[in-house]
């Protein structure tokens, strides 16, 4: 019974906040603002039975709409599409197990990615705020079409969208406020009902500046027949009839695209959402998971289902998304239940409220988008980084900057191919601790200990180095192995060549607690009176004993002629 | 002077092996005979100065010829610019220090990549074995050519090609026979003077084949007229005067394509080419050092200038060939002066003895080929990498296929990339031990201990792994970090939220053993109440007995009323 009441009052939470968000997010997509709102029932329906964490409430994201305009650059039947086949690839990688996938997305690359897109929403909205045209795909390009036409921007619309803006962040700050936490005995219950009308007024404030400014915007109409702010236009109302996703278009040259076109017009998109959606997806669910597991596999199972689904009732791809979480968590969810009140809300808007959504002011909504994603700018993360790894910066930064002037699925694939540079640097370069130690019976040796394992990039690197090492003196070297816990056919032959060469010139090597697997790999291919292991350190003086290379210690004292 | 004559007799001998080479592997090149020639000479001279492995004539190799081929189509003037192209890359390698980049090429990739070249080489040869037209691009295509027009085979270019390289063969196994090498007293004198004479033998074998059967051609025209087996042809005579590398040439169709066409339709092949060149020179170089170290930069510019200064005498890439090395290392050679001899001999040869290369069969030179590449096949490395690793015969058998069915470049690409994949895939599954151990106190505790450095890729599996086995009990769990020799950012995101997991369900979580390197990692992002490190066995009791999350051991027992 407390389970389904947290739900409900979860779910209305959500639906409060998902109704203006789809509305707005619409505009992201460059989409007629229903479709936003098509993508927000039946996708929460099937995240109920499929899904694995409790405050995901599926329906369109910022990000997921920003890669949508970029990739089917505002056709409706594309975006429609691009649903139903990323609905696929994710229920394909859910079904192969490719989720792991997302992993090769470290914490730098994927902070940069976040807040490139912010940076880009936020600026997609400024020709709604300002009441101008923006040209140009870019970044930079958009921002020298704003400068350029900023000369002519309304009035009113801009005075509306920055008080909205205004207004949204008060009731944020208003909303995080805790009365009575600072004293001593803790809130009493006066301070605690009104911090928890504090806390709905800031998880509803967008569902409160919609509402308002539509009730400006209707006032304004019906008083003086006209606004002097942009307002929404008519939206069809009611639940659209599930029909199948479009398989081809018309194009605005009247040529006609067949499937096979529109595939390849959406091109790498099609890879490129479904595992940017999941990385999202699998953030939100780690991010709320309290410690439990996150089964990756099923998320992509779930969501993938969801777009499919969604694509019925001609929606754009879509997922989970960090703000509606956070209102879902905050409102005291307990199970993926919840999702069942939201996508009713959404019913119900769609069947009865769609008519006075066409008075809501662009600049309002425009103002609830720019509000919310300036918090996704992630410089808070430079600090910390630049503490704890800096060259960690490099990915980071390079897949911010990246993202801003190339498209950005390109900047996030050039960011995670650079990061996995390092992670191939790091396997072709290990490191070295060398000393000179001596045997219970004096005789002195070398010991060399590489701090990993040893695969084909590293392997020629490591023998070059044992061989400087070696080279200084004549003294037998011990390859201290304890740190190699793997190896391949490439480093047994090279362990070979080096047994060889050491034989050669006469300097005993010797090989200390290698591994068992490790052993028999090296053993396959090394000639065994060369490859010598021993694992206790009394061993040694044994092996230095016989060893007949070794000529000095060996030679007994000559004899004396008393 | 020892040196001086050891550099002398090798110069002569890998004089008397690269010119029957040259010839034959302009045919490889798909080019007129004297343009091999053209590139063993200057190239020498080049690398006595620049070179650093005394065993290496530069000069053209079977591998860079059939890629010249597959690259420039049998074109002059794209293969001589090839060669300046690729001089040019390879020295700018050098110089940018990106030699490294061939460590990426594994042991089993290598294999693959070589026994699928000369198996293509073996097949380009049978048109001359059998003097029958072959057409097609891959090796199925060629065979299935060849198998097609088998019948219309002429009768004695066959005849002769066989009887040459079972005479190849036979001179090959004299010249590695060592007599006397049996008893028990060693090698006598006379047994010594024959084995060298076997020895001479074996190593002038091509030299003898393509002398013997030339001589052959010139009698059978000079009696009959004409000669039953198809000969050489006319080689223009003299040491080609020094001009620029072409930077357009007229096609087929007599269109001109400019320096920017021929670029573009060389394409890949201006990076695959230096790439596998220096592959198969540092692979050389590995096997006759002695136990020294190769500098692969050195080598890289060395190789770079040699190309450049080649080009401009009308020569196609080249390097360093191992057959040559051989033949080199035996001859007793001491430094890399030896090519000056070389060289040497090559213009003597272009000078005064073209006229008589005319008569030379095409058979007899196939089967110089034939007997030589067919030992590059290598199948003996099979069963040591079934022994040492089975998985390494997925890139080392899959490179071997792709480069008999795709396009060879793409095919050792390939190669590369899944093995990348191999280290990547290492990189993010570490593997786990596990152990239920006690502290002196009697306090049972979990010891989990990772194997392997902590990076992106593996952080949220790791992550995963320690939940799951934690889950099992609440007793307190100490992650051992004795092998993680490193971490990044995003590992210390997820120790965090590890740390802050545990901490929630009042679970104590301790690091033991974190190098000072990660610690300060970790230490930059986690909270510091959350993230306990200790070094001493003796610390974890203290630690247990502090720690207010684990209730029933801090209890103190109940008090007993006397």
């Amino acid at each position: 019974m407390e389970k389904a009441v947290g739900d409900l009052i979860a779910g209305i939470t959500v639906g409060l906040t998902v109704i203006p968000q789809s509305l707005a997010y619409s505009n992201i997509a460059g989409l007629p603002p229903q479709h936003g709102l098509y993508g927000s029932f039946l996708g929460c329906f099937v995240y109920i039975v499929l899904g694995g964490c409790r405050a995901v409430p599926a329906g369109p994201t910022a990000i997921a709409s920003l890669l949508t305009w970029q990739v089917a650059g505002g056709v409706v039947e594309k975006a429609v599409l691009l649903s139903f086949l990323a609905g696929i690839v994710k229920l394909l990688m859910g079904v192969l197990g490719l989720g792991f996938l997302v992993n090769f997305v470290s914490g730098p690359v994927s902070s940069g990615f976040t807040s490139a897109v912010a940076l880009m929403i936020a600026t997609s909205q400024v020709k709604d705020l300002f009441a101008i045209t923006v040209t140009g795909d870019t970044f930079l390009q958009q921002w020298i079409s704003i400068f350029r036409n900023l000369h002519s921007a309304a009035l009113w619309d801009p005075v509306l969208g920055f008080v909205c803006i205004a207004l949204l962040l008060l009731m944020r700050k208003i909303g995080m406020t805790k009365l009575g936490a600072k004293s001593e005995s803790g809130p009493n219950t006066r301070q605690k009902v009104i911090t928890k009308c504090m806390w709905l007024l800031g998880t509803c404030r967008n569902a409160i500046v919609v509402v308002a400014t539509g009730v400006l915007g209707y006032w304004l109409v019906a008083t003086y027949g006209h606004s002097p702010v942009r307002l929404m236009g008519v939206i069809p109302s009611g639940v659209p009839v599930p029909q199948l996703p479009p398989f081809s278009y018309v194009r605005a040259d009247n040529t006609t695209a067949d499937f096979v076109d529109m595939v390849s017009e959406l091109g790498s998109g099609l890879l490129v959402i479904p595992l940017i959606v999941l990385l999202e997806d699998i953030a939100i669910c780690k991010a709320f998971s309290d410690g439990r597991t996150i089964d990756a596999t099923q998320e992509m199972i779930a969501l993938g289902v969801a777009g499919i689904a969604n694509s019925f009732m001609q929606a754009y791809p879509g997922g989970g998304s960090l703000a509606r979480s956070v209102v879902c968590n905050g409102s005291g969810v307990k199970t993926t239940f919840n999702g069942l009140y939201t996508g009713l809300m959404v019913i119900l808007a769609l069947q009865f409220f769609t008519q006075y959504f066409e008075f809501i002011p662009k600049a309002a909504l425009a103002a609830v988008i720019v509000s919310a994603i300036l918090f996704m700018v992630e410089y808070n993360v430079i600090k910390p980084m630049w503490r704890a790894k800096k060259l960690d910066l490099i990915p980071g930064v390079g897949t911010f900057v990246l993202c801003l002037t190339l498209p950005i699925e390109l900047g996030i694939l050039t960011g995670v191919i650079v990061n996995i540079i390092f992670i191939l640097y790091h396997a072709a370069r290990p490191k070295f601790s060398v000393e000179m130690l001596k045997t219970e019976a004096g005789v002195e040796y070398l010991m060399i200990t590489p701090d990993r394992c040893l695969m084909f990039p590293s392997v020629d690197y490591v023998r070059r180095l044992v061989i400087k090492f070696a080279a200084s003196g004549s003294v037998p070297v011990v390859l201290e192995c304890t740190h190699i816990y793997s190896a391949d056919y490439t480093a047994a032959k090279s362990i070979e060549q080096l047994t060889a060469d050491f034989h050669a010139r006469r300097q005993p090597l010797y090989f200390y607690n290698v591994k068992p697997s490790v052993c028999s790999i090296f053993e396959a291919v090394a000639k065994p009176e060369h490859f010598v292991v021993f694992y206790e350190d009394e061993e040694l003086d044994r092996l230095l004993a016989a060893d007949d290379r070794l000529a000095p210690v060996k030679q007994p004292p000559p004899p004396h002629h008393a």
